[in-house]
């Protein structure tokens, strides 16, 4: 008989998207803390502010002005991290010089996007309604397809576009107006890269998507579900680094959201909604994270098509309150991430918290 | 011609240690920052704090009395993240099953500790006497030297010990009585056993260590590297993810603090007082960081001792100022890390400070 116990015994847990181990600690939640808190502004906000450069009608650091729009508003980063406009990078090393075997570069193009949200200043996604999020999945959707558009016409060399929202001052995020950013690449970044060839390789060995496999087990064991619909379904992975991360995964095979349905939007939304409601009952806070999606290249091969599975992380940095995070800091950046309470144990606290009623309506 | 300019345009850098890019974008440093900043405490310190439960004399949260040290003091951490009292891991799912395939887990056994560098609660590395951090350096070679013959002898089940340091609040430190921990595990961490299949790989296409051939490289270009003296030197490697990051490498192969005459001891005393000392200088606050060894496992192959080489890694946050740091969220966990500075440029700035003087000597 095996009397290892998960809630109280020392474990690693593999994460086969990344190829990497997370160790987990979980007797360890234990320890009494008198590290930094998180700062928690609580300002009401208004819906509208006139020194913020995301607000409709407002201008901007170049100069620009923002349109009244009314749901979203996408328009190119002010202090985009890549540049179309840049010369090629020529490699000048011989391979064999000790040059070209250690310092190994390659020039990056591409175009960074701000994506708002809505138009109102004081939202966030969770009190944000259904078709407004909906609003949200139709412009990350639109990006995805020009983009695309853009590349195989041989217009723009983009590869990848990397779709994301860093919500929250702990999450570097510099401006509470709701938004979220797009980074579109000629390159495909380090983490998709290595998640792509994983799912190809799980795909190659098992003949079954490896995301496929994961939902029907989680479905099978029920335990670390958050929330589901008839599209999508958010767990806690069994894997999961940061104490309250979730997975968000196509319950069918929808490569990008190209392949999505008008159905399929609105569900989408809808399991938004319903996580982020948690997340923000769970500490009585706006909770911070950074998410973003993964899905297929906007260019490469059918092969890696095939092998891409449209999902979502959410790393969510807060462990015990509004103000005490977990630190990714010395043992997790020399040897390995460690977290201190298991993913079964976040996924019951998710799971017993609303997700139609948000804290701050009372 | 190659107009390209790494100080104007973007792209990535290979870091062949953990066989991963960083996308450096160098104009992105302009850009306005209106987010958090990190409180600073300046509160002089006490040289003793009857609260500190590291101080000489002092009762911790167990009940033990820490003894009245005057240099060094080592004791098991009183809430572990591994233990060696726990039972064996006994698979039970069928490699085949979907759980065998996708719920992989190992159980872990360790001790971890904590090394109190000075019986002084005011201090840091970078005001401390050259002995005295060498007395911090022997400490790290018992330990590790006592945990191998423990390991060898059959008594535990140690295979890697990672030391390391997280200094500061805005690294998780809850603590400011200058110490460092010490967790020992019986499976090498992800980051470890990437690199060191990453460094047998080069050593067996190229017959040279990787780490030896860069210091050669290094030394030649002279333009990364921040201190050197006759047995280590420290630069901010090529491929630097955080802003300030540096990398210290001996120069010659020693595997382990084991390989260390009494002149590496104090050689490597040195370095540490000048990069530290360095660092506080650069935004005149005591500099956060999280730093560590990367050696030889206690336990493995002649083939794996042979390609470990005595490293050690700095983490520091900060960006633009003591209250600035850099933000690794959104882009850089769901794509790839990112930096705003090139190395280059980085390395120039600790280049100019001293790394006698500290800044609050005046
Ligand atoms: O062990 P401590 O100092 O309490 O904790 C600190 O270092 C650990 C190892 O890097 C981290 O896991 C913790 O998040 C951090 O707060
Ligand atoms: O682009 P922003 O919002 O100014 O910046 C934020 O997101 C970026 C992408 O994750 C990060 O590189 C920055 O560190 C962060 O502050």
């Amino acid at each position: 008989t095996n009397e290892f116990d998960f809630t109280n015994h020392s474990h690693r847990r593999f994460n086969p998207l990344s190829n990497t181990y997370v160790l987990c600690s979980p007797h360890r939640a234990k320890r009494p803390w008198q590290g930094a808190r998180e700062e928690i502004k609580k300002v009401a906000l208004p819906n509208y502010d006139p020194k913020c450069y995301l607000c409709p009608g407002n201008v901007r650091a170049t100069g620009d002005v923002n349109p009244k729009f009314e749901a979203t508003f996408v328009f190119p980063n002010d202090y985009p991290a890549v540049k179309l406009d840049q010369p090629n990078y020529v490699e000048e090393e011989s391979k064999d010089s000790l040059k070209g075997k250690l310092l190994k570069t390659q020039g990056v193009k591409g175009k960074c996007f701000v994506i708002c949200f809505s138009p109102n200043h004081s939202l966030t996604l969770p009190v944000m309604s259904i078709p407004e999020i909906t609003n949200v999945v139709e412009a990350w959707t639109s990006l995805y397809n020009s983009l695309q558009r853009e590349a195989l016409s041989g217009n723009a060399p983009y590869k990848y576009l990397q779709i994301f929202e860093n919500k929250g001052f702990a999450m570097g995020c510099s401006n509470p107006h709701p938004h979220g950013q797009a980074w579109c690449l000629d390159v495909v970044p380090t983490e998709v890269d290595n998640e792509l060839q994983n799912m190809q390789k799980y795909h190659q060995e098992n003949l079954t998507h490896m995301l496929g496999d994961y939902v029907k087990l989680e479905l099978q064991e029920k335990e670390r579900i958050v929330v589901e619909n008839d599209s999508f379904i958010v767990v806690v992975p069994y894997w999961a680094l940061w104490p309250f991360e979730t997975l968000l995964i196509a319950k069918e095979h929808l490569r990008s959201t190209q392949d999505f349905t008008e159905k399929h939007k609105q569900d989408l939304a809808e399991v938004l909604k319903v996580l982020t409601t948690k997340y923000d009952n769970l500490f009585n806070t706006s909770f911070p994270y950074s998410m973003g999606i993964h899905q297929a290249p906007l260019q490469c091969s059918e092969h890696e098509k095939d092998a891409s599975w449209f999902h979502m992380h959410f790393y969510p940095p807060l462990l015990r309150s509004a103000t005490v995070k977990k630190f990714c800091v010395g043992f997790e950046m020399l040897g390995e991430p460690q977290r201190d309470l298991t993913s079964e144990q976040a996924a019951a606290r998710l799971q017993e918290l609303s997700g139609d009623f948000h804290f701050s309506r009372n």
